[in-house]
């Protein structure tokens, strides 16, 4: 028997009626044939719900009691799931973590799948239940406590499930109907793409397209499984959405396939700092301990001579979250109390946006960073830091010219048109 | 080290203010010296919610499915009991049923207990782990799904774990500081009692004193488990509440102990009965398999014969909770109309009540039953059914006249006084 994953997140089963509408859905899988897998959030609001009544309990909580509140709010919707789906005459039976089990590490809050044995659930399938309602977002750890993946887990462990059932496809129905060439509220000519290349969505999901967790992508592009991100809310058919695949599938690429951006950044210059083998690491260990995220990282080199900085200097930039701003100065300037680094000035610019142009095409095509920064001239668009990987551009501009920019790339790029 | 159960209901921990209470009274049994094993219900107001989803869900539910959502409002609880109890620097772990494991019969929605082992939970008191903390209400069938005892299970819960631990005492919080001698509401002569006896507890409950679960009851006398009742809303120490015993413990009991009532109730008569033998089942097995609660019965000889009627007959007159009437009408018109029973007339009256006297000395007393009639005469209450055990005489009365015949018994049998 064919298999599916279906995976619906908190706003798609926010109420009884969504999960009716959801179950309308496995249920049209069920008559096409296939056996179905389907994966549930918590209803949304639920798991914010928990959190801050463990958060008011105990500032430090223990991560052990932590998931064993949190993964309460999956266990109720695959229950209301399975219970909706037996009322539309469909088999279904609802397992949460430790029934199926899905054997995790004991990162409690954060923990990555073991194994996942098939056992009990083809059990079930083969005595004629046609869906198994599995609870999202959770685990078992081997001291025989639940364990929870961290926030956005489901898309995970639909990836998972899907991976090692070898499911046909893992279906993430969501509130959007797909993954758009740009964000739609930026520019109208935002364009629905048919399919992208794992590649791509990873750097459109760590680039701030929300829809799907990075950390489910990943998994998806190890273990090969066709991933669709659909609307609950929409008539759906086999053709919806947007199908995240492995590039060999996508027959013809343009350069560029999307453009997106993250307003939520802020640009650090240490000026004149003193320039010598290791000074990157003294100055990124430091913040990278402390838990701030550098994304972009510039250094101007510098040749001129000082005299109270006998070696050369050198001016380092580089962009971090918008809220870690705070936390990286009180870093570095410890460092440099401590005496690891020295620099003249730390100055922080919190006016700043990155935007991106990302496509699998660029690996074979030349000229895209000189279309890019072309584009962005020709609005009179400063660029602050670049930073370019194999499948994208990024650059730093000024936060006020942020819709601008992504709209003016969308252009330059030809997105609007299929 | 001397162990305890501490049970608390949903009302003592329906909001974390009340949570922290709760576990305030947990903490000082702890600096007292006891390990402690802590049953929680559901925040209350969380079980009607998730009973109402899967009503409104399926109305014919499955009920493995039922037990797997309801079963959660106690994991949140008792998630949020351990952090609290960290929090104030008692070591403690939350476990479900699963985890214990609970193990029950596969009777789901009321399930029964099979066996609680003890290793898991002794392992973490020899880690130096204070307080476990239990889901009530819950617990695991053969087939590895989770189970629920029925409504108010954390009870049992509570007396089954203090059984199997052997706990010195099991103590009830509830909204309530302890067991009256009659519904305060009723008369302000109501007073507290500071023993009870098992049997006097299971005639108070099942007739309508809605503090203690009957099935909990019953247990701790089986397992002679000690239970005290006391309030989670006031200042308690070892002297608090009302202690449920064995009657060995309570060295002079009076005569009469409570004056129970309960207002649902009906009565139901059937006029001119043919009476052969057998004619008893063939009324109340109808009934039983209909699942009609019927609780007093009387039936008045007649030695009559009618022309019609060649042998005797006789009038059956038994009462029924108010909301059954209609349903045992039925039942009893498809006997008729099948030939298996004969009656002229069923005429149910809907206006009584229920009011017992209940008390281990009656045992070994003579007259209660004349005091009782002669209280209720002094007031021109009639009595229309009659009903005796051992330990308790109930009568039905008119309605209207319930809290009178309460009071007038309170004070016939000198209950206001220690």
């Amino acid at each position: 028997m064919p298999l599916l994953v279906m995976k619906f997140g908190g706003t798609s089963v926010a109420d009884l009626e969504r999960i009716r509408n959801a179950a309308g859905k496995v249920q049209r899988e069920v008559e096409r044939g296939y056996d179905v897998i389907v994966i549930v959030s918590a209803m949304s609001g639920k798991t914010n719900e928990l959190v801050g009544w463990v958060e008011q309990t105990s500032p430090l909580f223990d991560a052990r009691e932590y998931d064993a509140v949190v993964s309460s709010g999956e266990n109720v919707t695959a229950g209301l799931m399975a219970l909706t789906l037996q009322e539309m005459g469909v088999p279904a039976r609802s397992w949460q973590g430790w029934q199926v089990p899905i054997n995790t590490t004991d990162a409690h809050s954060a923990a990555r799948f073991v194994d996942i044995p098939r056992d009990n659930i083809d059990r079930k399938f083969a005595e004629g239940f046609k869906v198994a309602v599995i609870a999202g977002f959770q685990g078992i750890g081997p001291d025989g406590r639940i364990t929870t993946l961290g926030r956005g887990g489901s898309d995970t462990t639909a990836v998972a499930f899907a991976a090692a059932f070898g499911a046909e496809r893992c279906d993430i129905y969501t509130d959007v109907d797909g993954i758009y060439t740009t964000d739609p509220r930026i520019t109208n000519k935002a364009r629905k793409l048919e399919k992208i290349a794992f590649e791509e969505m990873l750097e459109l999901a760590s680039l701030g397209a929300k829809v799907l967790q990075t950390r489910s992508v990943e998994l998806a592009m190890r273990y090969k499984v066709r991933l669709r991100v659909l609307s609950s809310f929409e008539e759906t058919d086999e053709n919806s959405g947007t199908l995240v695949c492995d590039e060999d599938e996508i027959m013809e690429s343009k350069v560029v396939n999307g453009v997106a951006y993250s307003r939520e950044e802020a640009k650090i210059t240490l000026v004149t700092v003193e320039d010598r083998p290791g000074i990157s690491a003294a100055i990124f260990a430091p913040l990278a301990e402390a838990g701030v995220n550098v994304d972009m990282i510039v250094q101007n080199i510098s040749e001129k001579d000082y005299e109270d900085h006998p070696g050369s200097v050198t001016d380092m930039t580089f962009s971090v979250p918008i809220n870690q701003v705070e936390r990286a100065r009180k870093v570095m300037e410890e460092a440099r109390t401590a005496g690891h680094i020295a620099y003249e000035e730390l100055i922080a610019d919190t006016e700043v946006a990155k935007v991106s142009v990302v496509g699998i095409g660029m690996r074979s095509a030349t000229g895209v960073a000189a279309r890019m920064f072309r584009a962005l001239a020709d609005e009179n668009i400063n660029i602050k830091v670049i930073a370019t990987s194999e499948i994208k551009i990024s650059v730093l501009i000024e936060r006020k010219y942020m819709e601008l920019a992504v709209q003016a790339l969308h252009d330059a790029f030809g997105l609007e048109a299929a």
